[in-house]
C-alpha cells in the first residue's frame, strides 16, 4: 500500500469471483464458496462468472473483486477503473507473484491489491523437498538418460549436512527451508534485510549474495520476480556456485540466466537444474531448455493443489476482508512500489 | 540359518575384503576400515584386494570374506568352497537383497551368510520420499511431456491423506512407511505375518493383498526377491489398483509385471509409476520401459550413498562379528530358506 492504512470497509460486501474460462479444476464453485463462509462466518454477497457477459454484469456494483492475475492483466490493466467499477475497493488475486501487473501505475490508490501468499505453502513446500531431494538423487541427469535410452547408474547423496542457500523467504521459501531443515540440510536463508528467520540456521542480505553461493551446494530460488530480482542470478553468479551445484527454481524464469544455467550443465559445472518456471512460458518445442541434460522443466505447477486451492483460496479472502473491514492491515496486501 | 545358533568364532578375527574392480566409488579403503576399528573396537585383521592374485592370496587364510553379491557369485557359487577356503566362516555381502545367490545349495552349514540390511536405511528412505512426492506431482508425466517437449501444465496433490500400500517392511519398507507417515499418508504395511509396526497405521498378511490393492492410491514394493515374492504383483494384482493409482518400485524388477506396468500407464489405469529397478538390468536401449510416457526409469541406484556407504558396511559387519564372537544370533544373518 502506498501511505497509511486503508480506510475501513464494510464487514459486509459484495464479492464477484471471475473464474478462468476453460480451467475447470481452479474455478471457485458455489459449494465452495458456501463452505468458506461456514467455516470462517460473514455475511458477503457472492457472484460467480467465467465470461464477459458475467463480468459487465457484475463488475459496476463488486467492491471486491477476486480474479487470476492474467484476468486481471486482461480486463483492467489499462482500463478506466472509476468508471467500469466504480463501488471496487478491492482486488484479490489468485496468484501469489504478481509480476505480470507490474509496474502497478494502473491501479488507483483507493483500490487495495491482495495476493494470495499463503495458499501455495503445503504443496509448494513438497515440492521443494521433492526437487531438493531428485536434485540429491541425479534425477535430472538419470532423466536425461532415460531420454537417451541408457542405463548409466549415478550415485546420489543424501540431504543430511548438505548446504542450501534459499533466495526469498516467504511461504514458499520458508517452507523450503523447513523441510530441508527436517532432513538435516544446513540452510543459509537470503533476503533483502539480514533478519533471522526460524527455519535457516543463518540469514544472509541480497548484497552478500556473491559470498554466499561458492559456499551452496544447493540453490532454491523462491523471491517475487520483482525490479529488484529480475536477472539476480545472472550468469556471473550461476558461474560462482561450486562445481556440482545444483539448482532449483521456483520463483520465475526471469530471475535467474536459464541460458546461462543450460551452459553450465553442458559444462558439467552444474551437476542438476529442477526448474518449475521459464521464460516464456509456454516453452515453445524448439527450446534447449527441454533437451539440456540435467535440465528437468516442470510446467509451472509446482504450488497448486487442485484438492484444497480453492478453499485456501477463499479462507485467506475472509481473513483478509475481515482485516479491512475492522481497520487492520490487511496480510495479504501487495505494496505496488515492492511489487509483492 | 538353519537349525540353531552358529558355533561362536574368535573375537579377532581374520577378515578380507574383496573389492569389486573398477567400482572406486565403492572400493572399501584401509583408511574407512581403520576407522570403522576406531569407532567400534575390535582386533581383527583385514586383506583388502579387488584382483584375482590379491583374492587367491587371501581366501586360504581368510575366515570372514567381505565382499559384493556379484563377486561371491563369480567366485564362490559352484565352487569346491571347504577345499578354497578351508577357514572360511562368514561371507558378508555388501547387498541387502542377495536374491542373485538363491538357491542356497552351494552354500556349507558352517558358513554363515550375512547381508548388507540396514546400510541401505537413510538414502532407501530419502529416496522413497522423492519417489512419493514425484508421483504425487506428476513428475513421470511430466518426465514424458519433457521428452515430447510439451509444456503440458498437470497439477498434483500434497500426500497428507493419501492411501499407500507398502509391501515388505524391512529397513527400507519401514523407512518409507516412516517417511510417508511423517507427511500425513495412511500407511498399510503388507508382509508375511500382520504384526503390527510402529511406522504403518494398520499391517495386512500378504494373503490379504487382494483387498488391500483396491483401496491403495499409492503402492511402494520394498520386499526383497524370493520364491514367495517372484511375479508376486503380476497383471491381475496391477488391475486391482484404482484408476489413476501411482506404484514405486524399490524391491526387484521381477517383483511385478513390468510389461503390465506399461500397458496400464499406455491405458491410463495407473496414472505413472517410478521404477529403480528392471528386468534385464542394464535394460537394453530398445526397451518399452524406456519410452512408455508415466514410467520413471532409475538405474538401480535408489539406496546407495556413496559418502556413507562403506562406513555403514563396516560399522554392520563389525556389529554381527561380535554378535557371533559373543554366541548371539548375528543381526544380518540369511536364512537360505527364506532367501533373505
Amino acid at each position: 500500500m502506498t501511505g497509511g492504512p486503508a480506510p475501513a470497509l464494510p464487514a459486509a460486501m459484495r464479492v464477484h469471483i471471475q473464474n478462468l474460462p476453460g480451467e475447470a479444476l481452479f474455478a471457485v464453485t458455489p459449494v465452495q464458496w458456501r463452505a468458506a463462509l461456514d467455516r470462517h462466518g460473514g455475511d458477503h454477497d457472492v457472484s460467480l462468472a467465467e465470461d464477459d457477459a458475467g463480468f459487465s454484469a457484475a463488475i459496476r456494483e463488486a467492491q471486491v473483486l477476486v480474479t487470476w492475475t492474467k484476468q486481471v492483466r486482461a480486463r483492467l490493466v489499462g482500463a478506466d477503473l472509476r468508471a467500469m467499477a466504480p463501488r471496487l475497493r478491492v482486488i484479490s488475486c489468485t496468484s501469489a507473484g504478481l509480476d505480470r501487473l507490474a509496474p502497478f501505475d494502473w491501479l488507483p490508490p483507493h483500490v487495495l491489491l491482495l495476493n494470495n501468499r499463503g495458499a501455495h505453502a503445503d504443496k509448494a513446500g513438497e515440492f521443494a523437498l521433492m526437487g531438493l531431494l531428485m536434485l540429491a538423487a541425479g534425477m535430472p541427469r538419470i532423466a536425461a538418460a532415460q531420454r537417451a535410452k541408457r542405463w548409466e547408474p549415478r550415485f546420489g547423496s543424501v540431504l543430511a549436512g548438505r548446504r542450501l542457500a534459499v533466495v526469498g523467504l516467504g511461504t514458499i521459501g520458508g517452507a523450503a527451508a523447513r523441510h530441508a531443515r527436517a532432513h538435516g540440510m544446513r540452510v543459509t536463508g537470503i533476503r533483502t534485510r539480514a533478519e533471522p528467520h526460524p527455519d535457516c540456521d543463518e540469514v544472509r542480505a541480497t548484497e552478500d549474495l556473491d559470498a554466499v553461493l561458492p559456499e551452496a551446494e544447493f540453490l532454491a530460488l523462491c523471491c517475487p520476480l520483482t525490479e529488484a530480482t529480475r536477472g539476480l542470478i545472472d550468469r556471473r553468479r550461476l558461474s560462482l556456485l561450486a562445481r556440482g551445484a545444483k539448482v532449483l527454481n521456483m520463483s520465475r524464469g526471469a530471475v535467474w540466466d536459464q541460458d546461462a544455467a543450460c551452459d553450465l550443465l553442458d559444462a558439467g559445472h552444474l551437476d542438476g537444474c529442477v526448474t518449475d518456471v521459464a521464460v516464456p512460458e509456454p516453452l515453445p518445442p524448439g527450446h534447449r531448455l527441454w533437451r539440456t541434460p540435467g535440465m528437468t522443466v516442470v510446467p509451472h505447477v509446482s504450488s497448486d493443489d487442485p484438492a484444497t486451492y480453492n478453499d485456501r483460496t477463499l479462507d485467506i479472502l475472509l481473513a483478509n476482508l475481515d482485516a479491512i473491514a475492522a481497520g487492520r492491515p490487511a496480510p495479504n496486501r501487495v505494496d505496488p512500489a515492492r511489487g509483492y
